[in-house]
């Protein structure tokens, strides 16, 4: 990271088209991996903090330190309608950097959730409040407000490179980022991939073998595999 | 820990004042833990085993060693009503040193639930049963019965100090543990911090900014916030 | 492990008697590994994907690499009705082996469940489906089809040896492996061990002491346990 | 711990007596936690940063939170001749809390170590200053100067209840708390424990076994160990 | 990451000057970090593999896959005299992708050296070769060459951005990443910062204390740090 | 594992070809891995005590509990000169199983060192000894002599199937399992192997490029490398 992208905050940031975010709503982020070559996955560390938790939207990014949830605030500020903010740490930390009182004042500004490379509290409201957030611990420690990070420059959240305005999907599988630029494809041969799996999985369901309908016998056998009694 | 602490079990242990415990239960584990001024809670790794876990009582407290639960049988005499027993190891530990049959001497006994440094089995059952149990691990491995440890002596678990006799709070945020001197004063403390958030809660949801509700714009411009396009 | 077991599907494999493993899928995770002497444990961190998931049936064993879930496809054929599939991977690995297309081949086959060392994905479907998945992780990250490994070889799954045929039997409590051989022998000393807990549970349950239901107040004693005031 | 412990800095703490600290000096860790009767250890993680680190000494403590060093610089104030300075953190975090300006500080001041639940940078020079540490992890990570802690109350650090002025020793095996009460009394025991070993270590090194000199054979063969060709 | 990212080979990278690489090669990475405004660092679980090793030296990054080193062997022909070589992984791995031929291998193209997220092995050779590699572990676990990554493209390698050609320094303390364009900045900065710490050095060993030199005590009471006896 | 395993020890074991073992202990762990087609290795955690350790002799095999190292004393009387002991655990556990003591003891019966999957303590004296021990931890927490183990029984330690009588070999790089059927076939392997990677390791040197020499460039090619500028 450059340090001339530190204790700023980007206000006008290029959203990923809002047309190519909602046919990605559509599709699991394992589709989606898969349609973008198998990369952009968060750590599997990163998991929903209740059943049943989706989200897809454009990022808002942000650069927090250990133990210090100030930049939320800030970026609450940056929210738009349609966003989710994605806030990594400079340092492995498990506070609760995000509670009830943030989740209401993100919601209020149109966020649709929240992704965080650390911990959360409140989370029993948070699941009354059906309000989205994927974290890497649960943990009722309060943070302060007295460093600086920053707000939408590129971050890594959970060993993925975030750019602000890229697209983010997550749901019981993990979370997935799609460049903004890359959004309209990844979402076409999503479309592509799911339509293609109800075929094999009819077959499958009726028996056909994964070794016969991918046509593996023949690699297999000269990969040197052998059949014993 | 004081080598004059093992292999002894102390019966006569001052609980903390039982309105207090009352009004402490009527409040989270993040709301007292900041009552409290940040301080006395377990390790995040302890969590609850089913979900809706909750939890409010008076330490019984417990040393075992990895892979022995016999100061559990011990410490079931010396529960009251009203008492939630912790359990500290004097190693890491994952074994299964709790199931459902002493689940139901403890209830019979008055106990409210258990907060274990160590993993418990047997969980469907507790489940059913509704007993809560906060634990580092779910392991069906059984455990001997061979050597001393120590109940009601202080002990350290999950980080915290745990004195015989203070009150222990926990929900779907966590552990926390609040010395029965301090319970009342604590107690207090929560109820003005949660009236205080209902206000903030509401004009939060109205979209007003913490930037401006904790006016924090000046401070942020000091420490050489910038805001860029 | 021999490297003669490298690169090979075993066909023919000794499967527990079916009435055992009809018997044992009445007990308890917890209460089989119990009746076995505490042994055939796999690691507490192979964790369910789904509440209430339970599982029990004859193991179809597999040997996979990290990131290659291609003896996933060759063990789908070996599958009978009543198996288990139970996958170990040579380095630790939590990349998503299996999902919802894997599991519909292997339902169709007569597969139970699976037990994995590894991670899975499309958990809302596995979950819709009702298919017990019991893994080290879940992850939405996909595999590649390139390096044989094995089927029906003896393995190592989260540290527990298991042969193909062995029984195996995962709930909320974690997964056991009972060897075929002793499958019989096991049932009957689990249903016996339970037998004995409804007495138990009941005397405990009426407030009963362990400590004068299992004699051990002069085993303490003798050990040097005091109760001080 | 008690929230009137924070942001308080206590100046006058009773030391443990100079004699028994220097007697216990010439023990190892093992030996004193033996001595102790088997407690008072901090969690395996805690490992000396270079080779062949040891020190003993009497505690300063200092409760420190995530990436926030303020309170070491409060602490250099308080060590005394031959202290050993022991620092806690309120979240599991792994920054470089310490380097060598601080350890020039402290051994200016007569510090003969430090012991912290946190990482520490610069160990090169450390190494060449043959300033012992024993630290949870290295990081080249700085650390802010923000939020009060305390120095000279009693916290817990990996694992372990240190109050101001025990004694703490620590060599290749890990680190141990004696209670400044308990010094004299550990230290004798750990003396004749030493003496004991020696001519332990004469009968198995001409090839006895424990298993005789122990006299276990007959207990092995009580608790039904078998012997089997 | 884009998914255009895939598979490819950049030839042709911007390495950052020289001159200032050279100068960077004379500080620490504490101090490196520190004048960067401490970003840029890699996770602190990449450890040297022998004492003594240090490393600066231009990025040449490479994507790799778990159990995967293809790649390694596509980005030797890259390596121009005075890079490093930095290897991501696209899942948690500690297999030992790199040994000694490889060493060899790069040494000869005129490396200085290998950052890597996943394991290493022949570290006694590498040792002997004084191959300075700073590895996330150490295993003998060979790996295959099946499956595409790349070289040359931006990378998260231990949660750090490293784009090739970037300037890498690893010593004892860690890894830290300095974008190309900001070499000079940061070197210069590095200088200005390393000049200043001698002269606090002398003042600390001469007894000073850190709350007097840093002006610390008014902040600290405005704070509300109490002192007591 | 079975249960008639339990609780017995082993006195009669056949131990591999002493000339392979003679053989294999002249090659490194990394060679032997592959030579033997990747499998046996013990899980990466499992690492040297001291710098330069080395170790090769046949497996007399442990069983512990946590906590409890009973039956290292039971295994020292079955060592024979040649013999490695190799000592699993039924949960993790990290506490100090074995220490000087026992080194002493078991050189005196021939043994020439120790793998274990837990902690070992008196490390200083160990390296002393130059003793070579390969452990999960170190720790100086002792252990109690509670809870019947096995000796010379199948153990799967870090994840390795071991059986008694089979080679053990582990260096800097980690440890592996030789069956005791395959060593003469393993050594044998392993010699070719190193005979090849002389001449393969001049060619590198000289600045030959793996792509090269392993004819990578049209595979690589035909699964869709691009090369860009």
């Amino acid at each position: 990271m450059s340090m001339n992208n530190l204790g700023i905050v980007k206000r006008n940031i290029v959203r990923a088209d809002r047309a190519a975010v909602e046919k990605l709503s559509r599709f699991g982020v394992a589709t989606i991996h898969e349609a973008m070559g198998r990369v952009g996955l968060l750590k599997p560390y990163i998991r929903p903090i209740y059943n049943g938790a989706r989200v897809c939207g454009t990022a808002v990014t942000v650069l927090l330190h250990a133990g210090d949830n100030w930049m939320l605030h800030v970026a609450a500020e940056q929210i738009q309608d349609g966003d989710v903010v994605v806030a990594s740490c400079s340092a492995d930390n498990e506070d609760g950097f995000f509670g009830d009182l943030l989740a209401t004042s993100f919601r209020a500004r149109g966020a649709r959730g929240l992704i965080i490379d650390g911990g959360v509290r409140d989370v029993a409201d948070l699941t009354s409040m059906q309000f989205p957030v994927f974290s890497r611990a649960i943990s009722a420690k309060g943070t302060v407000k007295a460093t600086l990070g920053s707000v939408n420059v590129p971050v890594v959240c959970a060993g993925a490179l975030v750019n602000p305005g890229d697209v983010v999907v997550a749901d019981a599988d993990g979370a997935v980022i799609v460049p903004a630029t890359d959004a309209q494809q990844v979402a076409d041969a999503a479309g592509e991939r799911e339509a293609n799996e109800i075929a094999k999985r009819a077959r499958l369901a009726a028996g056909e073998l994964g070794l016969d309908m991918y046509n593996m016998r023949e690699t297999l056998s000269k990969a040197g595999l052998r059949y014993v009694d």
